[in-house]
């Protein structure tokens, strides 16, 4: 036996007991020790980095660590054998890509204001923003010793005078705590009440002069990134806002990854444990901590997230989902409850899951498109959801057209060796000088926050910017020299953003010839899905009205940049718009609207699903994306005429 | 801090820790270690029993311990305190009463007798026995690139065909697996289906080829003794019997206790985990071992229990139901899934509870009278449930009448020294020559069973014999000296039945003029409702035409003898009939058939309740039957004839 001590940055060092040849990253995993593993430990992704601090490890070498790096101790956790007692350190870049939770109470705010403008939207397109809760305060006659009717019956009979309802039953929660509060309040309560079918549901009693908030939550689960809300029910307002890296990521950045673990034993436990116990259940925790609410109090939960996220969340057997002819289990599922998945909420809370369309088009791109609107438009819109998978719907009120491509996890940080989501420290916008080849950032967070790493936006801005001032040339290769230019012992390239000891990093931030090129594989995969999207339908992307943008990249993406590097279609810039987390949007509206909810499955049914993949085109389509912007320079007449005036 | 080592006349020693001055019952109790105590450790039972084998307590002295018992290092768990290291032995007796379960298959037999006449009688009287399970086989086209419809709507799609229905769900369990199942099959599958509304649901899914049985649970909850049966559905044979002792024991013997413990704090989940956990789990566990039957085959639960065992079955704050008005949370709830409670059952197996009248009249009354069938004949019927709580229905077709009065646990072998359940080792029937004194018996058992202790038959026989051969008077003194007849330094008498050398006990097996004065009180509690009841709708005994006796008392009883002593009225012999015990024949006639759910119901809602502690006569007429077997003899004129024959 070998002692493995795991230390952090931050955080108390973990102590883990090791067979001789035992895979480093797998007994990480067994102690719980948060190492990204995007490619889920195959060697590809180079993610997985931990530094030597004392003892050996027997490591493979790779591209990924240059000498001097393996030199200075750095080593891939993934292809790292334990040979004897050794303490590594877990850097914190990992972890701020990772699991970082972030918890706000929200009154107003960027986001606030794009759930407000989705809901105005959605009422102009005729949807009615109302739902089945309601609270009612409920008097009742104390019993005597001649009228012993029983708490339930009792509380019914006075719902039943109060509301003219026939049909009125408690959740078995309700009926464990009904005699104490009734006798704790003088037989004046207040009541919870929903709705199923033609029976009027008690959910909660309280006294009837406490202070009772009615809630919601609307969930957006991605592959990568998890975000939810806090909602009241009966007013809409947004009492609290959290997201965290999703759990599961530990074992494999992609949904493939990801099923392959769950097909094995033991393996839906534990996929379900990590995004509920591990990632939903402390965001709801401290959401409803941040608001002063309890989760007994969260009624109703709308969860939008991908085929595979929902099928892993509710611990489904999801193998058919990535094998031929890719079955779902379900597009929808009426029979989840919150007990049923342990989710900190009320036992009786139904979880409401937007229906997916097929294996990889999920509930995710359903809400998102219920948010967009674009289904009540008779201009031609195409919405485009910037996730681990990128996915696309195009169409108008006539009908809806989608189709996913796999752009890995680069929009959020992932497969850039510095890439991190949206949060603190994250570069999300850049301007590089051309003369002096010096940048200048705007990074996410407070006043004098130092960079920690790239975020999607900040990713599109480099690149666009070494491309637009001729640091790289349109194959993403370095083509000038300088003091910010770096070439490793196999010749690639790097550029550096910013220097260790200006920035909250082990080490300098720089963007290689590597993720400039896992970056353009990724806006290739999305414009050429467009593109064969679009004319499929003998359409040409001038034809486009309106393009929704949506997804983690951050509400600083630089729409002009993005054309720039040939990511989106070379339309006028008025015609983009940025709509944020779509998912989660569209999870908030159908939280609080019935007519939502049936909308939402209208959009699903309606929907058609194209398959790219087993599309002729799309390889040749794909591969002619993969350059800046496109090796065919005319679908770009505007970046040419810049890169050329 | 002390350390005290329990020990066992069978098992592994257990440790404990304790604070100098700890009641050692309440530090049993921590360790979750089974000590008798009825009294809930107020000192007035005597049964928790313990052995000093070294080291001291600080023990108070107590009538219930004889000097030379005292010498011998016997303490009462509940007034002794640990002063230092010690151990003590907890006897066998002890959990021989408690806990001790029993399971068996069952194909044939006396209770499988009294199980098939219960249905018989309840034909006859027009109850249908038919439910809403059924098992489908359904083939389906698996899906292929042209048609990939998700697979639970396939198998809906494919149901739909099958069976007509409009509306069809999936539990969430079956979604979980179905991918699997449909794929290991070759979507050739078995259905388990059930009904709710309007609603076919589909409650298991399984390969077409494979055998499977469609199985429910019959649960009797008593307040010192849990029966259940586990049933095929579709058959209606019973494929396992099981029992113990109730868990909660530990916290009080009766129904007060029990809810004065669950009112502490933690105590509903304390009082629920000790049923549940400790109690049904473990016996579901076994049957479903015992008949090769996985415990997610169970869809459906009938639990007859009285009033305070169902509410503390499912954690309700049951409080008020001691308390002037006495009023229980509920009558009835229909809310409840095996989930909700973590019973070993397919998670969404519905419970359905045999309705309660009042506090003091529950399901287990409700469910015996429904197996009695009085409710269906014209003759006037006496049904008399001898449980902890005694409680009776008078009435025929037109009327039912029911009381309960607090007869204690003596019926079960509680609050009697050598007291047990009517399993292995128990004296189920006695005789003594009158001559010589000497004692004849019958043992529960196989053939060479040793006595451990006297159950309620038992009793009966005991204490029949010994005022038929005028050893104790009518007051159950001792009033002739003989070998077997002992007298302790208080002057209190005692019979001994089996000397320590034939038993399997750890001393002689005796009856008490405690223990007589306790069963005295019983079965006057019984005979003076009788009275009461009878006299207060102007009939008397001699019209009733049929009296049904219930109730764990074992199927030896002997009714002659139990006329003798007072107990039953002195009426023709061939009117009682001894029907097992029908709160759990009941359960499973409800379990077994939707009509007998209905009339169970219908029972419920026309029964009257008489309230006895209330009524002023009560007192008297208890007194007045607190002797052998009457303070009026003119009531039991066949005994009179026979003590003077």
């Amino acid at each position: 036996m070998a002692k493995v001590t795991f230390q952090f940055e931050n955080g108390t060092p973990v102590e883990a007991a090791a067979v001789s040849g035992e895979n480093l990253l797998e007994l990480a995993r067994n102690y719980n020790i948060a190492i990204d593993a995007p490619c889920s430990g195959n060697g590809s992704c180079g993610k997985c980095r931990v530094k030597l601090l004392s003892g050996e490890l027997d490591s493979q070498k790779t591209l990924h660590i240059s000498q001097e790096e393996y030199d200075g101790g750095w080593r891939l956790a993934c292809i790292s054998k334990v040979v004897g007692d050794v303490t590594v350190m877990v850097p914190d870049i990992a972890s701020a890509y990772k699991n970082r939770m972030k918890v706000a109470d929200l009154s107003s705010g960027e986001e606030v204001a794009i759930f407000d403008r989705t809901v105005e939207d959605l009422k102009q397109a005729g949807i009615d923003f109302t739902n089945d809760f309601s609270l009612l305060t409920v008097p009742m006659d104390p019993p005597t010793l001649d009228d012993t009717m029983p708490d339930n019956e009792r509380l019914i009979w006075a719902l039943k005078r109060e509301t003219g309802e026939e049909e009125i039953v408690l959740t078995f929660q309700v009926l464990q705590n009904l005699a104490q509060v009734l006798r704790d309040s003088d037989f004046r309560v207040k009541c919870v009440l929903t709705r199923e079918g033609s029976t009027l549901k008690v959910m909660n009693v309280l006294p009837a002069d406490q202070d009772v908030k009615v809630t919601g939550l609307a969930i957006d689960i991605g592959t990568t990134t998890v975000s939810g809300i806090l909602v009241d029910l009966l007013t809409g307002e947004i009492l609290a806002k959290a997201s965290a890296g999703n759990g599961q990521i530990r074992y494999g950045a992609d949904v493939i990854n990801r099923i392959i673990e769950s097909a094995r034993p033991g393996g839906r436990k534990r996929l379900q444990k990590a995004i509920i116990e591990e990632t939903l259940n402390p965001m709801i925790g401290e959401m409803c901590k941040s608001s002063k609410i309890p989760v007994s109090w969260i009624y109703r939960l709308c969860i939008a997230s991908n085929t595979t996220m929902n099928h892993l969340l509710l611990g489904v057997y999801s193998d058919p989902v990535r094998m031929e002819p890719y079955i779902p289990s379900f597009f929808y599922s009426h029979a989840v409850k919150a007990s049923d998945l342990g989710l900190f909420a009320a036992a009786d809370a139904k979880i409401i899951i937007a229906p997916n369309i097929g294996s990889y088009v999920g509930g995710d791109i359903t809400a998102g498109t219920l948010s967009s609107c674009i289904w009540n438009k008779e201009e031609f819109s195409l919405f485009i959801d910037l996730g681990t998978n990128g996915e696309l719907v195009f169409g108008n009120s006539d009908f809806l057209m989608s189709c996913a491509c796999s752009a890995g996890p680069a929009f959020e940080g992932g497969d850039i060796s510095c890439g991190m989501r949206a949060t603190d420290g994250a570069i999300e916008a850049c301007t590089i000088d051309k003369e002096t080849m010096e940048p200048t950032f705007r990074i996410v967070g407070d006043e004098g926050q130092k960079p920690v790493g790239l975020c999607g936006s900040g990713i599109i801005d480099v690149i666009s910017e070494l491309f637009r001032c001729g640091i790289i040339n349109a194959k993403g290769i370095f083509v000038r020299e300088g003091e910010r230019i770096r070439h490793n012992v196999h010749g690639m390239g790097s550029y550096v953003l910013a220097y260790q000891k200006d920035a909250a990093s082990v080490k300098d931030i720089e963007i290689t010839e590597v993720d400039i090129d896992n970056f353009i594989r990724a806006k290739g995969a999305i414009f050429s899905a467009i593109n064969i999207m679009v004319s499929s339908l003998d359409f040409d992307v001038s034809m486009i009205d309106h393009i929704y943008v949506a997804g983690g990249i951050g509400s600083g993406i630089n729409m002009k940049n993005a054309v720039m590097i040939g990511m989106f279609p070379d339309v006028e810039l008025e015609k983009f718009h940025y709509i944020g987390n779509s998912s989660l949007s569209g999870a908030y509206t159908i939280l609080l609207s019935n007519q939502a909810e049936e909308k939402v499955h209208e959009i699903g049914t309606g929907m058609t699903y194209m398959e790219l993949s087993t599309n002729p085109q799309y390889m040749d389509e794909f591969v002619a994306a993969c350059f800046l912007p496109h090796t065919n320079a005319g679908l770009f007449p505007t970046v040419q005429a810049e890169l050329e005036g």
